[in-house]
């Protein structure tokens, strides 16, 4: 077997703070079946949308070397968090390619937006890192960005009241600012608010269209690895495992929040120390 | 200056996952006036409540670590999680005096139950360890206890909705079976439930009594360097720093929800990278 070919045969590397983080590998499944997924949730340490730039970047660089010890061929942040404070650094840093949320998020929008109005609506940190506003203004400095941090939906959405009336109160008073200066595009720049989005759909209304990055990033993902002639060209034969689970904590806690949002069910997660990368 | 005056005058070491053990803090300020504390707070790994033993055991033993490196001569385990899950292996492996907030708690909602029947609300963690069942009943075999996982409270705590009909709608949630049940006492078991103990005392009413740890806390804390000789004699004169803070990120975001709690003003809170302890 060549090398160029055991490139091909070799895993995506995916990781977020958590659970989140499963609705892209999901994504990837749907779009990418042939492609093998090392998945990597750092639930020891969850969340990271309240922590700072420095603390991110370095749990960022852990995974990263935990997820080069298992030969992956690319690299996908699959963590708005991360995306906004690290990838820069960890680009430098790498030299397979690695790609965020944000960008592919942030095209998504520019190319839906109609009267140049995008809203997004995010964790307290990457909502501070102003990575939205910068990628929509380099490619169209026309758009106006207005971000929210809404820091109560990720604990909200881990509890499972995806459809509560409390969940429809928060969410009310963090987007009523979004539809007074009438935006008509919104990302959903959390990883983990795809599982509330017809709560947030309800309130926004038909007009708005709603952008999940997660979809758009397996997009991006698939012309990247046709580009570089890194894709795996069928299906991984029988005896392969086609998808695997790491995290820094509690297994049990995230195969059962596993099982909920992946239509693959998952077999086991192991955990491993983090910190020693 | 002989070796046990210097003791004498050592600092308490007071730690928790972020900012919720400083409501110990305050409590351990106001009771023992004179005593220094080094205080350290995790909030790069916050929060603690839903993750597992062997975590949390890992972060406390890292910390003790760092607070014998700042001379401690006795430790203050304030966070109920922490307290659940380590501190016994903590015990076995310092030979400084060293306490946890669970005991205190059960103690005092012994003496004030008058039909036996106690709640306890706590995070997962705390309540998945059933320590306080274990602590009541091991001193009253006749009580009945009663534990409910909060998990909403810590964020809804955080965010500043301590008086909130949000906050009202989710307690009312949580607390509907401790009322059914007729308990008479109920243990605020996690050091950031004091913030919402109007609230929380709205919902259960007049006739049951609310125990905060945090209190009880500090007067054993009290009971334990009088004991051992180890009390600080007098105010420690100017010059001397009397309250020190370290965490392990966003410094920022620390002071100014420690400025909101304690009646002390802090100026700065170091941060230290806890994962090299």
């Amino acid at each position: 077997m060549s090398g160029q070919e055991e490139l091909h045969n070799s895993p995506i590397g995916v990781f977020d703070s958590g659970v989140g983080g499963l609705t892209v590998a999901r994504e990837i499944m749907r779009q990418l079946p042939n492609e093998r997924i090392v998945y990597f949730g750092d639930t020891a340490r969850v969340p990271y949308g309240n922590k700072s730039k420095e603390t991110v970047t370095k749990f960022s660089r852990q995974i990263v070397r935990f997820l080069q010890t298992q030969q992956v061929k690319a690299i996908v942040v699959a963590c708005n968090t991360a995306s906004a404070y690290a990838l820069d650094e960890l680009e430098k840093e790498v030299d397979i390619p690695i790609i965020g949320v944000v960008k592919p998020g942030a095209k998504a929008a520019i190319d839906a937006t109609k009267n140049g109005k995008i809203g997004v609506v995010a964790t307290e940190a990457t909502i501070n890192s102003g990575i939205y506003n910068r990628y929509i203004q380099e490619n169209d400095p026309n758009a106006q960005v207005l971000g929210k941090a809404c820091p109560l939906f990720v604990p909200l959405v881990e509890e499972g009241l995806w459809e509560d009336p409390v969940t429809d109160e928060i969410a009310r008073r963090y987007l009523t600012e979004l539809i007074d200066v009438g935006i008509d595009t919104l990302i959903l720049g959390c990883t983990h608010y795809p599982m509330i989005r017809s709560t947030v759909g309800k309130i926004m209304g038909d007009q708005v269209t709603l952008v999940n990055p997660a979809y758009e990033t397996a997009r991006e993902l698939k012309e990247l690895l046709r580009e570089k002639g890194l894709e795996s060209e069928h299906r991984p034969g029988l005896g392969t495992e086609l998808y695997r689970f790491f995290v820094s904590d509690a297994a049990d806690k995230f195969q059962k929040f596993a099982n909920s949002i992946l239509t693959y069910g998952i077999l086991s997660a192991k955990v491993i120390n983090i910190e020693e990368y």
